[in-house]
């Protein structure tokens, strides 16, 4: 077994842990790793056992190897547009035997409908760039610079593309800051993927939120559940049963 | 005392101490009574001590009298629209020696601007009618109707009256319904009040948010600040620390 896994390892690389299934994915330490955002993102997703999934942006892979694990969808197909981050995909995929259930594909997300097809997904994910290219300092290495600005897609691409990519009623599921969101519900009722449900999420009970989840459905009605706060640590820096329970499921 | 107080009351009225510098509100228990909305709205707006404030629908001026305590505005206007709230809420503001501060106006939120003046106020507070005209049963105790549906105004006629009240840069501040609050942070930002800071109540930790504190700017930029989620009670039913926190400041 380790020479198989050294075999799948470039330069610098590692595996990681996924904790779940015996799950591994490749990373490189000093490029884009995943975060916390990204296994919440996963356990907020909810899909049905005959659903087709696409991850937006996928990165290295990490959504829909946890999608794999947490949702029985047969097709999970994940784009990305640069080629290193494609190649660390791919050779996870194969790492973990998905071949059969995701696809990882180069690609563009501003032209991601052209490539993958109108009305073809149930499901959309995507843990986007959470900066405007306007905001704070560009990361100097590439890869993380695009993982966090929107120096290669825009929300406004984002938005366009998933409501062409989405089957009628295809529900839309992504994690970002809460300083944009009033921008991002705007947005999305104006591309018609109307905000359904959104979580916050705080690392303390008394500090501000950091992350917030957001479900949207292409042409669904204005109506929104807001679900109760996530909060990560106690006060004593140990997981609340709230975040100990999402790991878990 | 005890007489001077009996002579401002009315059949089947009572007031009812707000456990704040001795101020009293007189209430009719079978119309419509304050909730913890309007004290947590009351903590959440913040205003300077020459601020003009405008609270529209003030129903039996309960935002006025707790402003007049929370904030050191030297004129706090109130706009209500039914007769019986206005004369009950005028001498509530008599028994507590307010009329120096507050002025409570007869008056349609409709055509406030025109009523009132464009370009007037610094800061606008609103307690609306959190169902829409088609949500639920409407009350059929008329006063009752009013404050919770939008019979006589709905979210639009407040934020278009709001920006034309409102000095450049003034702050609008509201307490709604988490299920609506897609539409009205779309409606903000296309009636050009942008948002700029949110807060959640939830009831308990593990329990769905069941009011939304919003402030908004007119002309403001676009990012918002969440704050952490307000929880109300512990587990064990104490009022927590958080609440605590707000009902003594």
């Amino acid at each position: 077994m380790m020479k198989n896994l050294d075999s799948l390892l470039k330069d610098g690389e590692r595996f990681d842990d996924l904790q779940r299934d015996g799950l591994q994915i490749i990373q490189h330490p000093s490029k884009f790793c995943y975060g916390m955002d990204a296994v919440l993102l996963s356990s907020f997703v909810s899909a049905k056992k005959n659903d087709h999934i696409l991850d937006l942006g996928t990165g290295t892979g990490i959504l829909p190897i946890l999608l794999s694990a947490k949702t029985e969808a047969p097709v999970i197909d994940a784009l990305e547009i640069q080629e290193e981050s494609v190649d660390m995909a791919t050779r996870s995929v194969k790492y973990n035997h998905l071949e059969q259930r995701i696809r990882i594909i180069q690609g563009d997300i501003k032209t991601a409908s052209s490539l993958l097809g109108k009305d073809t997904y149930d499901v959309i994910t995507i843990n986007p760039p959470y900066m405007t290219n306007e905001h704070g300092l560009k990361n100097p290495s590439m890869p993380l610079a695009i993982a966090r600005h929107e120096i290669l897609c825009s929300l406004d691409d984002i938005l366009r593309e998933s409501y062409q990519l989405l089957k009628s009623k295809g529900r839309f599921f992504m994690v970002h800051r809460p300083f944009r969101l009033a921008e991002i519900i705007a947005k999305m009722i104006s591309y018609r993927i109307e905000p359904k449900r959104i979580q916050l999420v705080q690392p303390y009970d008394n500090k501000e939120p950091n992350m917030v989840l957001i479900e949207g459905r292409k042409d669904g009605n204005s109506r929104l559940t807001v679900e109760p706060t996530l909060v990560i640590y106690n006060q004593d820096g140990s997981y609340t049963n709230m975040l100990l329970d999402i790991y878990n499921n």
